[in-house]
């Protein structure tokens, strides 16, 4: 058989069948939640155990964080200039990037690795500090005590779900003295899972779309068109108002 | 009280404190499923009855139709280039435009204005004759008898939740004789759950993103980076080669 | 010969050699200005007198707006997020909507339809007026004077670019006793180039990047990563904190 | 004064005044191509000799590649989904990461390292050897003698723009037995001109943006809508077909 250029392993459609990895979708529908078709979309095999109700209550903790994130005002603004819902809401998604829900591709790389090498929590740590970088997932600037990683941690203990890589995360918050925050914990469960590190910003994409859409109707429905920060908010400091230099060629 | 530049009912956020709709976010996590999450966050309050098993169920039926998809296929192109997940995912939500999706608004609109306005399904079908536009939500260029569809509407029934909006496009492809569409089912069973059609696309927008993510994972981890459309696969029907004119300036 | 599924008329690659409508790029590089360029690729010939000159003005003309604009807000608090230049970009592109330098598409489209048609402006006028729509291209919330305008439409005079298209626009403003807005001169101005109004929207893009490149290398280089609006600029107007109801399902 | 949020040393722009570095814009439209504009932008000063009319060069040398580009695939297709024309565009510039332009921006603080540090070339590129990692800027797949390449660096030369940064890249390539690619060629000008390699890509995008709109443009004027890959041209190498397994929980 000739090579295509194209391939997946991931989905298959014919007339009036759609396949993914394998399973027919009206099945899907009928026998899984939607935590557990990621599960399957991004394994290949679906969960076995409370994998799927995991994942979900991964989603529901990372839905919306108000104006205090920057996907959410990205969107706001991008909605404000009149563009239709799904361009709105790509610009909040295009903000998710190294320093906001960037961290659960990071941490979870980290974790991978660090468990795959038998690193131990101390050389971890010492690693980062001799780069002078920051361990990924762990602080937050708000929440000290953050509800939503509180409870999938707890969760994780409950539903036999903890692992070495949360172990992992965990041990290094506390050697750090900072509390696991929510980027960590995603990244400790989805690591345990065997979820591979590549596709750790997804599991905040896939929720935080909800809040991004939400947000673009409240701000096309409730709002006036096109506003924008004020310059009274704004300190210029530029060179003050000048001349154009005469240059040879005027 | 003075009035803030910025609004919104949606969240709310303090230290070591989440608000969902005025829900505390660890609660939601707790006893809710990510479909009721996602009813609350468009509908303003939690679903009363299989509601969120419904939307789990739209959610399950629409991550991905391989790359029969525009959406998956910018997705393929724009993580080739060597951009990030999340911007890459986000190439492939802005292509879920008018035609990808976007029927899922136009066909809620209709239905929505319809049944407040009380009119009837042949009034509809002219009035689309009349301007020969297509009306959103009926045939499908592949499936005829579409899987996600069939399974849609046989719950919708069985779990009570058909009204008059879903026999309102059931009506109308009746009527044209097209099978009721992905789009159309979605845009029926939200809009009897009373959810506005500003926030159609939405529904499409949620599981695409699943999707997106695993193609885009997969373009990354499997192939060479920089793939693009070959010159042997593209007709160039432009100017021939040719010699640029002398100006008076030149 | 086989029918590919693509087609261009735009350019070809092949070995050594790339063809911009027909001419060879390096010259191109040699004897055209950007804005020559520019107005060959849209409209598939190289310009005779001074629109190059004209079009490199109108992008001199929409760089920046500073932060009074959505666009370069929305690409501030993407690259906020910590996400590569050409992302962030494109985050600010996508804010380029219906109210916010998309009204060189609709008042271009007015203009090129109505000189068609030979309509009235008084005629233009008043059917706006009986949908209650604004007439796109004309006011400004800030410019009542915009020193942007009246050097293009004083240009487009002196340079002998000033057609029917232009005048029609001038009119109307007078009608309306509106300025001539920034959108509304490119308008009148790309109209008499006899340039389609599909492309209306890309000759404020094309500057705007400049600006969206600028504000997103500013914010990346001289301030701390994860920028977001305050909860003390928000007002939350939605229901006060409050227990999940017990639910038959629990 | 109390400090604002936001700061910028760009623009300002008050009623009827918009000043870009300083500079009301209305004279920059009088005096200034676009090249120095943009030249201006990045560098906060006008420049004193041909560095506008090479940036133009640049600017033309990069509009298009036809659909042997990632980008241009990127946007077709989201044009294809029935999205407006910024949006379109957008999916495009996201589509110009690490493998698509993004080689400016490495290519550029390479260089610019380098140079600062005093760095032998025999040293650079034993270094990237060392790292088994390609030196960005160098080689290209099609192109063995690159005509936009050959015609940039024999103007930096005429026009006396061939500084230490450009002379480098050069001795690489030579030392590399490789063709200097449009990436590099841009790099070494760009950085000899004293433009922080930061804005690297920006190079690549403000051209870009001009083909990508066009392609955009004939997409959606001369082709149907929902243009997608087709399964023929993709080869499905997942699970087949199977049955969903019983669970505990079913």
């Amino acid at each position: 058989m000739s090579e295509t250029f194209w391939k997946t392993s991931l989905s298959a459609v014919e007339e009036n069948k759609i396949l993914i990895r394998g399973y027919r979708v009206q099945e899907l529908m009928e026998h899984c939640s939607f935590g557990d078709v990621v599960y399957l979309t991004f394994k290949g095999e679906l969960p076995k155990a409370s994998e799927g109700r995991m994942l979900e209550m991964i989603f529901t903790s990372s839905t919306d964080h108000s104006f205090l994130a920057p996907s959410i005002d990205a969107t706001r603004f991008a909605a404000s200039g009149g563009t239709p819902l799904q361009a709105a809401v790509a610009a909040g998604v295009i903000a998710l990037g190294e320093h906001h829900g960037g961290a659960i591709e990071q941490c979870s790389k980290m974790l991978q690795e660090a468990v795959a090498n038998g690193s131990a929590t101390a050389e971890i740590v010492r690693s980062y500090r001799d780069r002078k970088q920051r361990v990924p997932g762990m602080g937050h600037p708000i929440h000290t005590h953050d509800p939503r990683t509180l409870k999938l941690t707890a969760k994780a203990r409950e539903w036999n779900l903890r692992g070495t890589h949360l172990e992992l995360a965990e041990a290094i918050a506390a050697d750090l003295k900072l509390p696991l925050n929510i980027d960590g914990a995603i990244s400790g469960i989805i690591s345990d899972m065997g979820i591979p590190w590549q596709y750790g910003k997804a599991f905040f994409i896939i929720p935080r779309v909800v809040g991004l859409a939400a947000h673009a109707v409240e701000e096309v429905t409730r709002e006036k068109p096109f506003r924008a920060i004020k310059m009274s908010d704004v300190t210029y400091d530029g060179p003050p108002e000048r001349e154009i230099p005469l240059r040879e060629q005027d």
